[in-house]
């Protein structure tokens, strides 16, 4: 049989649940771990084990795939040419996923494509900064250009005094960092989409996100309350970026909403932490559509079945056993779906998550908070 | 962590399907495959390969599990047995497993915890066969008592002379058969249920299967037109019989609805064909199910998510290359589900399943139909 093979560099949670998606459509699933601890690693059959910025790594991963994609947007975009230099599908492709691995190339491209973006500027000097805030009034969010990811690499200063605290030893060392007026928002936004090379697109109905030091805690989908016209104009955004950035797979298109207005706060080019409610509560996964954007097939349905889902994450806390939490949690709530990744326990950490679907979001929070909670130790009944 | 591990005796696609259930639920899940080419062992991570009736395999496979499980019905009892000696946890355990691998010992069961089955009778000779026939009427259903599945190991003979041509060689051997009178059923449905050590038990919708040639090929869930009353009695059969036979894990009761009567045809104590609808259908999937009840943990809610599920099987046909159809089959249909399993292809036999969810049962089947037959070849359009 001629059954594709796709590559996943990266062995983390979400290498880990595409797994279940490719057994499920029958194709090869082979996956770059960092280690055979990694969540992907422990339960997939075809790893390898490698480094993502080896350059000898990738190309001894590469062959026998049909295409290579990615848990996470860490792999240097020249090793990636390289690849498809020898012929070798990468999706999304390096040209693509360097808007979602450099935050200034990213403003620039969305500024060229005219879709909403807070105001930035590049910081190489301290002024920069104190000018930049003159213009849009403190506090300022400062972002590293490359690395950063769940908050990490991102300060929101309020003075200059601030701003040369955290940037003293980035400028002294030449870096490029970026400016952002700080987005006054009522709400998070996530607006997915899934492209396939041949420029067939779906997209997922409307997540609202809570963020909580960074990290995603919570997704309700569809966002409550969000008007039709405003849901529409988060996908049209989304299918407008992955169309003009040439995205293939799952791209994830994270917006502040003010109430007035969206606002384009990050992009991810891979299923993303705002879209694993879609395993339970869409007709097609986000992890099924990636693999069926990256290897060209016909995407799936991306509608909900049901009227709404709750997605909540268990991050770590005091508790080293999760299993332990298992017989309450279970038992409290039959309708519970619960993933665990197989980390180990660190405070804060993503260890896994809790979906529940039905028709009264408010209950579900509820219930998916309590599990959460409950796993990580934060309440005890 | 104190993550338990789930050993499970073949490597077939109930083991593949378990292996999503037990990643998710993020606990160990070991298989014990006849080859490393059995759909389980293409995409598990921890696959031994042995041999599910040789007893130092089983013996090498067990230490590490925390429960052994089953794909098939097909370990002798005696290792089983020895197992639990040894102090392993079997489940079901053998006394329970054996009313599904042996068939004389099934119907004996049935009747002393009176559940209703056709008139049967063991055959050791033809004239127990004609004896039998002059009470309950040729044509008459003749089984092996042992060893039978997807029809094969059953007979319908009409005559005297057509049971002597079936018994000739078996019972010159020594064997002993089941003969059975022939139900003339309207439809034929299944009722499965999730039992714990505990005495926990959940009953999943009836579903109505529909065999071609002894196997499976479609199942509607919830049977269309079933009054509910004879619902809640199937599912109030499969209960006792889980409850009374101690079975634990899931059990599925194959049974003949007449209009009037409900006749018990088959059990099996594994995740079953019948209810791999469940997968996109159930809040809790009977691969989930299975595993929470042989860990004795909280069961999960076996409700349907949509008012219909219709799942067809992909039997082999002429095409080699199951591939192939994808983009055809994936593109007419948006919100069809695909699991292959990954199976060299062979004429008749289960290769795959399409499952969709929906109001209008009748538009499902077409579809669901539609897809298997496009992938066995049936179809080119």
């Amino acid at each position: 049989m001629s059954v594709p093979v796709v590559g996943m560099i990266g062995g983390g949670q979400l290498a880990q649940m595409c797994a279940a998606a490719a057994t499920a459509l029958g194709i090869g699933f082979r996956v770059l771990a960092n280690s055979l601890t990694d969540p992907a690693a422990q339960v997939v059959r075809d790893v390898r084990i490698g480094d993502h910025d080896d350059r000898d790594d990738l190309l001894a991963f590469a062959p026998g795939c049909t295409v290579i994609t990615f848990d996470h947007e860490q792999v240097p975009p020249v090793y990636l040419e390289q690849l498809e230099a020898l012929g070798i599908a990468v999706r999304p492709g390096p040209s693509a996923l360097f808007h979602a691995q450099d935050k200034i190339h990213m403003r620039r491209a969305l500024n060229d494509i005219d879709v909403p973006c807070p105001r930035w500027r590049v910081v190489s000097a301290l002024d920069h900064v104190t000018d930049f805030a003159a213009e849009v009034a403190w506090p300022v969010v400062l972002k590293t250009s490359r690395g950063g990811y769940d908050g990490r690499g991102v300060w929101v200063v309020r003075s200059a005094e601030q701003a040369a605290e955290v940037l003293a030893i980035p400028l002294a060392a030449g870096a490029q960092w970026l400016a952002e007026e700080q987005i006054n928002f009522v709400q998070e936004l996530s607006a997915q989409v899934a492209r396939s090379p041949h420029g067939q697109a779906v997209a997922y109905p409307v997540a609202r996100t809570k963020q909580v030091n960074g990290i995603c805690a919570e997704v309700v989908v569809p966002c409550p309350g969000l008007a039709a016209d405003r849901a529409v104009q988060a996908q049209e955004i989304a299918l407008r970026i992955a169309r003009d950035l040439n995205v293939t797979g799952m791209l994830a298109v994270e917006m502040f909403d003010t109430g007035d207005r969206l606002y384009i706060n990050e992009l991810a080019m891979r299923p993303h932490n705002s879209g694993h409610w879609s395993i339970e509560g869409a007709v097609t996964s986000q992890f099924e559509n990636h693999l069926r954007a990256v290897l060209d097939l016909p995407l799936g349905d991306p509608r909900a079945v049901a009227p709404y889902a709750v997605m909540v994450n268990i991050l770590g806390g005091d508790v080293d056993d999760l299993y332990s939490a298992y017989r309450h949690v279970l038992a409290r709530d039959p309708g519970l779906k619960v993933h665990l990744y197989g980390k180990q326990v660190r405070p804060g950490r993503k260890l896994g998550h809790v979906t529940v679907i039905g028709d009264d979001y408010e209950e579900l929070l509820l219930r998916g908070r309590h599990a959460a909670d409950y796993f990580a130790g934060v309440i005890d009944e």
